[in-house]
C-alpha cells in the first residue's frame, strides 16, 4: 500500500486531521499516513504549495499527497488530481499546487460525486471528498478514472524569479520564513552558474558573497547560503534572520552576479 | 493489527506521547498508531470527549481509541474500557467518554492489575496502565476479560440540548471553538426538521436563517451552518466568529423554529 | 521492519520533518515512523537528550532513534551511531546523546560519505545524511559497518547529581519543566533508599516529605513525587509548579535525608 501524506490548515487541536486519517484508513486499509504539516495559516494556499513542494520530492514514487487548504470549501471550485514527478497530488483548484505543476504534470479535474461520503453538512470536504479521492488513488485508481485532463488549473503565488543576462541581474522574492527565521528565496542557486555574487540586496541587507555552509558563518552577519530546496536563503548564525533584519515573506531580492566590485 | 488512536493533554514538547507509543508498539507490534490530538488543555475532560467523538466515527470498525486526560492520575478512580458503535474505547472514568456512550455502549471497569507495568513512580498511568490495556485489546482481548460490565460511568459536560415542541424553541450550548474560530453547538441540525429558523440568538448575535455552505456566506455577517458533526455552528467567512462576536464555549444558543417573523 | 523514531528542533510548520520521513520511507520502505518531538527549542541539545532518554526505554528492542538538533550543521562535527540498552541511536556528536550513553554503550563515528544524498546545499543534514544512515540501520546494517568505535563522544549537560553519605545530603538539578509545569530533577528516587526526606530545598521552596501520588497532594502546596523517569519531581496539584514557584530548569535541589527534624 503506498504512502499518503496530508497537508492542511486544520491545526492540531480539533478532530479534523484525525477524521481525515480515519476515513483514509477505513477506505484504504494499510495506507501509511505521514503528516507534512497542519500548521499552515488558515487559507494560505501559497504557503501550502511551497511546503508541499519542499517535502514531496523526498517521498517514494507513487506516494499520494492530499492537501486541503481551501477557503472556498463548499463552493463550486473543482478538485484536482495530478501526476507530477512520479507522485500523485490531490488538492482544491485554488492555486495550491502551483509550485508542483511543472511541464510534465498531468492534471485532472475530479468529477466523481459517487466517491463523496454522505455527511450532514457541507463544511468538511477534507473528510467527505478529498480523503475518499485519495483513498481511491491509494487503492490503484488511475487519474483518468477520476475525471478529464485539464489545462487551466488555477495558478497562485508571487511572479517567478527573473534574470537579465545583459545586466547580469537576478530578481526574486522571499517565499518562506522557516522556524529558525531563515529567509528562503525562490532564486535557484544554479542561476549563479558558479559565478561570484557582486552584491545581493534584500530590504536593507547587503551581502557580497555566498557562504559555503552554516557553521562557517560569522555570528551577527546575515549571509546567503544555498538552501535545501536548491534556492538561495538569507540566514544568521544562531539567530533569526527574519527578526534581526525585518525582512519578510514577499520581499524582493536582487542579485548582481559576477562583476568585481 | 487494528488501528489505535491516542488522545491526551500531554502536549508535544515532552516525551510522554512517545513513551505511550513505544509501549504500544512494544506490547502490540504492528499496531497502526494515529494521533487524534495531544493539545487538549490540561485536565479538560469535556473537550477531550468532544474531540474524540468528532474523530472516532471516521475510523474503521474495531479501532481502539485510548484517551488520557486525567487530572486524578494516581487516585483510585477507575479505568474504563467500552465498546460503542463498533469501536473500542479506553479512558479514565472521569466523564471523558460521555459523548461516546450511547444506549448501545457496553462499559467495563478495567480490573487487571496484572497488565500494569512496573514503574518507579505513580505519575504516568498513560504509559504504565492505559497503554498496556489498549495493547491487550489490540491483541484481541475481549472487553469481558478486562473487567465487569458497569452502568455507573461518570458523566460530564453541559446539559444536553432541549427542544420545546409547544413553543417551537430549541436551546443548546456552544460546545467547541475550532481553529478557525467557528462556534460549534450541540444542537442537531436534524431537529430543524427541514423548517426555517425564525430567529437564533447566541450572545449578542441574532441570525435569521440557515446558510447552505461556507462559500455562500456574506463576509462580516455571522451565519449558521450545518457543521461536520451534524450540529449547527456559527461561523464567519474568512474570519474568526469567536473573535468577532465574543461568544465562547459554554454560551447558550436559542432557536425559534419555523415561525414567520 | 523496525520502528524508527524522530526527534528534532525543526518544528512542525516547515517541510523539514516530512522530508526526513519521506527519505526514510523511500530508502527503507515499510519503516514504522514515530515522532518523539520536533518542538525542542532551536539548538537545545541538552533538552533533546533528556527527552530522548525519557522516551527511548519504552520502545521495542532494535528501534532506531534518529535525533537531529544540530547548531553546527555543515561543520566538520561527526555523526555518531550508537547501540545502548538494545536500541540504536543516530545523532550529531554534540552532546545530545549524553544521557543515553551508559557504560554498556557502543559508540561509532559514522564515516560513510557514500550514504550521503546529493543535494544542492549543505544545510539539511537531517534529510541528506542522518536519514540515510538511519535507513541503513533499519535495513540491517551493523554499527561496525558505519564506522569505527570511538570513546570520545562529546558530553553535554549539567553535572550529574551527587550524594554525600556522611552529611546525608543529595544535590541535583532541575533538568526539565514539562507541559504541566512540573519541575523534573535528576535525583534518582532510589537514592533515598526508602528513607524519609528531612528537608528538600529548590529555590525558595522547602518540602519535608515525599508524596505518594498526585491525587493525594494538597492543592497549592508544592510537593515532591517520584516521577515517571524514576527521579524526584516538584509538582503542584492542578497548577504549574514552575509558574507558582519561579523555579526553572538548571536550578539546584538539595535534599537532606533521614534526619528527624
Amino acid at each position: 500500500m503506498p504512502v499518503c501524506t496530508l497537508l492542511t490548515d486544520f491545526g492540531q487541536r480539533d478532530w479534523y486531521v484525525a477524521a481525515m486519517k480515519g476515513t483514509l484508513l477505513r477506505l484504504a486499509p494499510g495506507a501509511v499516513l505521514v503528516d507534512i504539516t497542519h500548521e499552515i495559516d488558515p487559507g494560505d494556499v501559497v504557503a501550502a504549495g511551497l511546503v508541499l513542494a519542499g517535502a514531496a520530492p523526498a517521498f517514494p514514487t507513487g506516494t499520494v499527497h492530499v492537501a486541503v487548504v481551501d477557503p472556498g470549501v463548499g463552493s463550486s471550485r473543482r478538485m484536482l488530481a495530478a501526476g507530477a514527478c512520479g507522485q500523485l497530488l490531490v488538492a482544491p483548484d485554488n492555486g495550491l499546487l502551483t509550485p508542483l505543476l511543472g511541464e510534465d504534470a498531468l492534471v485532472h479535474a475530479v468529477e466523481r460525486p459517487d466517491l463523496h461520503l454522505d455527511a450532514p453538512g457541507r463544511t468538511f470536504d477534507g473528510r467527505d471528498r478529498f480523503a475518499p479521492v485519495a483513498a481511491a488513488l491509494l487503492l490503484g485508481a488511475s487519474l483518468e478514472s477520476l475525471g478529464p485532463l485539464v489545462d487551466d488549473a488555477l495558478r497562485a503565488g508571487a511572479a517567478p524569479p527573473t534574470r537579465d543576462p545583459q545586466a547580469r541581474r537576478i530578481t526574486g522574492h522571499v517565499v518562506h520564513v522557516d522556524r529558525y527565521g531563515t529567509l528562503i528565496t525562490d532564486v535557484p542557486a544554479a542561476w549563479l552558474d558558479g559565478e561570484r555574487i557582486a552584491v545581493a540586496r534584500v530590504g536593507a541587507v547587503v551581502v557580497h558573497r555566498l557562504a559555503t555552509h552554516y557553521a562557517a558563518l560569522e555570528p551577527g552577519v546575515p549571509a546567503l547560503l544555498v538552501g535545501s530546496l536548491g534556492t538561495l536563503e538569507l540566514t544568521l548564525r544562531d539567530a533569526s534572520a527574519a527578526a534581526a533584519t525585518g525582512v519578510a515573506r514577499g520581499d524582493v531580492i536582487t542579485i548582481d552576479v559576477g562583476a568585481s566590485r
